[in-house]
């Protein structure tokens, strides 16, 4: 951030009065611009003993699968969120059943949402940052070809949880240290 | 938003190639600027069978009463906002038991995080946007005067839940039609 979203002037960096943390600050009309950490909210779709991934089209980790899932929009519901991004990465139908899993990632300023979600009907398909949507049992799943941990550790809980038909909400925090690059 | 904060040049509204909905686009370096909810990570903390709450001393709903809450900072997990929040507003040093209710509340953008939390000790005190703090037994709740709806389902969700000992994660939407001003 160079500049006021506002009026246009130069911001500077600096901790503002009654506050504790550097904010950008516009020299001008001093608005105080803060940044948030934003929300990924996806499905864990489920048809009988299968659950529904999508390959990835676009990067990061294009080739491997993935829960359908993206970055929540302002006036949405996360549930709401989470439906939209199943309909537009694997044109599903499907309907909520409850949270499932939530990780925050502040390395990244992410915060992770999956819901538990049951397709009304097979009609799926990829959609643009899609290459493939299958549905996968237990042992079929590529468990190698993830693409991200939230989605390794979702589906783990997933098929353990289902053993004795009870889906407690898991909620854990993947924390990453940055080190200084070692070139 | 007026303003590009990357290079300082209008912006306008549009739906930029490859997505759905209109965005601020920089007409000058094309950068889009996203604007998604926030997060708001609070803690529920209990002593025994008394919960903590903080009377604002702030807008909105100055001289109500809430839970020691604010947004998520960048970097932080939601229980480390939570427990930040819980420090600054209370001066209540609590360890977080496990998250407990969420609430969407799509008409504002906003998600609210409570996390169950244990008091360590009684050494708390009114922080800055605080004009009191003070425990209390469910019958003295001063149930007229919580300040937000979060507030009461949450200490209601707490108070069933602790008859059988069990602590399900809550989550609800809170919708709010925008309807146009009858002047």
């Amino acid at each position: 951030m160079n500049f006021c979203s506002h009026c246009g002037h130069p911001v500077t960096r600096r901790i503002p009065t009654g506050d504790n943390r550097p904010r950008y600050v516009c020299v001008e009309c001093e608005a105080i611009h803060y940044q948030n950490p934003r929300i990924i909210a996806g499905c864990l779709p489920v048809h009988e003993d299968r659950v529904l991934l999508c390959r990835r089209s676009i990067q990061p980790r294009a080739g491997l699968w993935t829960l359908p899932a993206g970055f929540l929009e302002n006036g949405e519901t996360t549930a709401q969120g989470a439906l939209r991004e199943t309909r537009e990465e694997a044109n599903a139908n499907v309907e909520i059943i409850d949270i499932y899993t939530m990780f925050s990632l502040p390395h990244i300023s992410q915060v992770y949402m999956f819901f538990r979600a049951r397709l009304l009907d097979l009609d799926f398909a990829a959609g643009e940052e899609t290459e493939a949507v299958h549905l996968f049992r237990e042992e079929e799943v590529p468990w190698d070809e993830l693409a991200f941990p939230v989605i390794t550790e979702t589906l783990k809980h997933y098929f353990h949880d289902r053993q004795r038909n009870e889906f407690p909400v898991h909620s854990r925090d993947i924390v990453i240290e940055r080190r200084p690059s070692t070139g």
